[in-house]
């Protein structure tokens, strides 16, 4: 943790499980991270049925949850803390008897948040963590399903349903097996509720938040076979879905945790919340959905500690350098090995050395900024250890095949050649060609940087007589680019080899 | 980088490479990190011969290293800086030209390392950085080896021989095929260097520093089958050495760097490094050689840093403290959890639950001091994270079999079951049921302490009608351990499995 840290927790009392985040972060920054989550599977909305009526219990196991989070709270010393309630608990008659018995017992002061909030919260999750500016949003609890409309980043219509994946389950799907004609129905009571939601869209993004859809993400990802990442902007096709529906029916209730990335905890309600989301992706005209890890507790978050709007600017870059902010990457020379890279591949494109473009300039940049971040672990093998960091720490806003790339554009940043075949199913026929050109790149790049004082200001690009010639310049101060200037010409084999053609270095 | 943290810069300037290593350290502790490094392979020694004399081409290739390392301090603002040079620079009759040259252009004023102090860095090094208190010490460079002999953890006797690896190769494998008759003569001139050495062991433990014995120890490590890890602790055998020797005696010198392990800029001295060391052990009766990761610039950083004797007072805990407090660990609750583990563990052995020692014992309570290390990387999976750096950020003093076994704790402390497996050849046939046992015990130790509040302050253990109950008792200021009891409770099935009978946690 950074001196000036501070830590805020959350507490989501869910339908279907109650969640204790810590959040850590840097007042005035935009720096953050999760540091302790605890997560129980209370199922306070269990059999509230048409009644809705908390039953004794859930009631019992909320109230003991509760007073667990408050021995957490208390003994880590955390003294913010937002205690927020739900769809099951908004939704219940005798709402109040549980939250007086919380309020006894541990002193939170739960705040039980409108249909309209939850649904807002959800879009800041969504807004934050993802780059869909224009498009439909989908948070599918336990008790309800709350749906959003982007326009310009910005909440243009929402709405929650009571569609959960709890309340559908038991409505619909009571016994172990799930029969087609409970299926049929389940189906067409979504499709109804939908229907006439006319700003739901035809088409178009539609990213997804909530402990259900990370799990079906997780589970049809499992299917695929790519390096072990999280769901973050993993796309979960509509067939995708489909095909986990079916092997989710094949199965009794009890049975479905058995497949795999399926949690046990939510093996007998996962079913209607897959049924539940299909219809909402069907009618929005969704072929996929675009997951998200963060849900309405970093909404909550980042309504509280952001300014207003409580949007990140842009969501990929905040992503990066928050990382490079964790592990006390050297911000100047980091940035500026970025700057050299970015001059080096835009000098190349200019002279027709290559055609690659935005997506590869992006993914270029991030791994400049990020490439060191290994260090905190061992100077040793560090690249390997940038990778490892990359792959698992998290970056939202990119997707798992941008997430791999980039860690191994870092991780070839001082030796060794990349190996497009690591990307797995994610790789694309030209990415070998690809990942040699971005890895020989950064690789000239830091060792121009090598001595991380930026005596190398900029790089020139020059091709000519069928050869590449980079020209450092020095920086104003007569700056000493003899280390740069040696280093580099030790390592330009992989540039020149991916464009298939001499790289001198001038100096 | 922690607050308060200084930076030296340690350059050893050597016959083969020279490097330049820069370590992080905190005055007046013993936190330490390595955070930064350049080597090249200067080969300042080459063709030397019988007249002693430093050729033009390797003082051109130093004079341009030295001006490299020189921009890397000025530019890194690093202002302690040690500049040292051993054995082919200290038998130069020219080196004053060098030095004077080195001053000249870079400001360093270097300190040529009289045999004696060398053989001490060495010993410094071994010392702080593997357990052997009583037995031998070997440092193989490429000008000379250093041979010491350890009592009570002090340097007994030492001497400096100049058969190092590009010394022993210039003289006596000088063309691209190795002759069984240079080879034979090579160990003849080697045995007899040693023969007069009367306190040069016979039999007992053997350490070994320095890049030709890392890098053997690279190329043997990589022909087994287990987790990827440095080769500290790693035990060479002397048949394995064997092994290689032959390897690498089969091919021509330009090849022997295509060989798995091998270093390719060592690949024309390895072999007469390789040899040189095998008869060091033969001659000292020892069959296999302890690697250490340590070496000269160690042994200079903590001659200049700790306090005298610079000496670590026991250096496997000074290795895991010094890594949770590198990854910020609360280390009130991972040593307690520690505390809390030890005591189950000992509970149940003096029940006759288990016939586990002190090995075990040991491993458990590193695991628990770094179990959660990965929250530095991620709070979701960090019991993978803290298994990823335990494996890969260093505990000198632990061999790889116990890294694993401690990696493999602490990755398991969550949840999941161990699966000895994954030591792959470092497995023994007990390793299942050890893994479950000590798992389940660290598991259920973290759930006492889940608040971390040190609540439950400490755990009897009563073994009686064929089950076992867990007594927590609440620290004397009336700590509520409600939350220690309610979480231990759904989680001791792991141990309940490995121990055979029931655990009951009183409440």
């Amino acid at each position: 943790m950074h001196a000036g840290m501070e830590r805020l927790a959350v507490i989501d009392m869910g339908s279907n499980s109650w969640r204790l985040v810590v959040y850590g972060f840097e007042p005035g920054t935009p720096w953050w991270s999760l540091t302790d989550e605890i997560r129980e599977a209370v199922r306070v909305g269990a059999g509230m049925g048409e009644e809705q009526t908390l039953k004794p219990e859930p009631i019992e196991r909320a109230l003991h949850t509760a007073s667990v989070f408050a021995s957490f709270c208390r003994s880590s010393g955390i003294g913010q803390v937002e205690a927020l309630a739900t769809s099951a608990i908004r939704d219940a008659r005798n709402r109040d008897e549980l939250l007086e018995a919380v309020a006894e017992r541990t002193g939170f002061q739960v705040r039980v948040v409108s249909a309209e909030d939850e649904a807002r919260y959800g879009y800041l999750a969504i807004a934050n963590s993802t780059t869909v500016t224009d498009g439909a949003g989908v948070d599918l609890g336990g008790g309800s399903m709350q749906l959003m409309r982007l326009e310009g980043r910005e909440l243009a219509a929402s709405t929650s349903l009571p569609l959960g994946s709890v309340r559908m389950s038991e409505r619909f799907l009571p016994g172990e097996k799930a029969s087609s004609k409970q299926v049929r129905a389940l189906r067409k009571h979504v499709r109804a509720q939908l229907e006439p939601l006319e700003w739901w869209p035809d088409g178009g993004r539609l990213a997804g938040i909530g402990g259900t859809i990370r799990n079906l993400a997780a589970s049809a990802q499992k299917r695929l076979y790519f390096p072990y990442v999280d769901v973050g902007g993993f796309e979960l096709s509509r067939d995708a879905l489909e095909e986990l529906i079916e092997l989710l029916a094949d199965k009794p209730a009890s049975k479905r945790g058995t497949i795999k990335g399926i949690k046990p905890d939510r093996a007998d309600v996962i079913l209607g919340g897959a049924l539940a989301l299909a219809e909402a992706m069907d009618s929005g005209g969704c072929d996929a959905l675009e997951v998200s890890e963060a849900g309405l507790r970093e909404g909550v978050f980042f309504d509280r500690v952001l300014g207003d709007p409580p949007l990140f600017d842009d969501v990929r870059r905040q992503s990066v350098e928050n990382l490079a902010h964790r592990f006390n990457s050297d911000h100047h020379h980091v940035e500026h090995v970025g700057k050299l890279s970015l001059e080096m591949f835009d000098g190349l494109a200019a002279g027709g050395a290559h055609d690659y473009g935005d997506e590869e300039r992006r993914l270029l940049w991030a791994a400049c900024v990020l490439h060191d971040i290994g260090t905190a672990i061992d100077y040793d093998d560090h690249h390997r250890h940038s990778h490892y960091l990359i792959l698992h720490a998290g970056l939202p806003g990119f997707t798992p095949r941008e997430l791999v790339l980039i860690g191994l554009i870092a991780r070839y940043h001082r030796k060794g050649g990349p190996d497009a075949s690591e990307l797995g199913e994610l790789e694309r026929d030209d990415d070998q060609e690809r990942l040699e050109l971005l890895c020989g790149v950064i690789r000239l790049a830091e060792q121009l940087e090598r001595s991380r004082d930026q005596s190398v200001a900029t790089v020139r690009v020059v091709t000519a007589n069928g050869g590449v010639k980079l020209e450092p310049e020095a920086n104003g101060r007569g700056a000493d680019t003899s280390v740069a200037v040696w280093a580099a010409r030790r390592n330009a084999d992989l540039l020149s080899e991916a464009l298939g053609r001499p790289v001198e270095i001038a100096g």
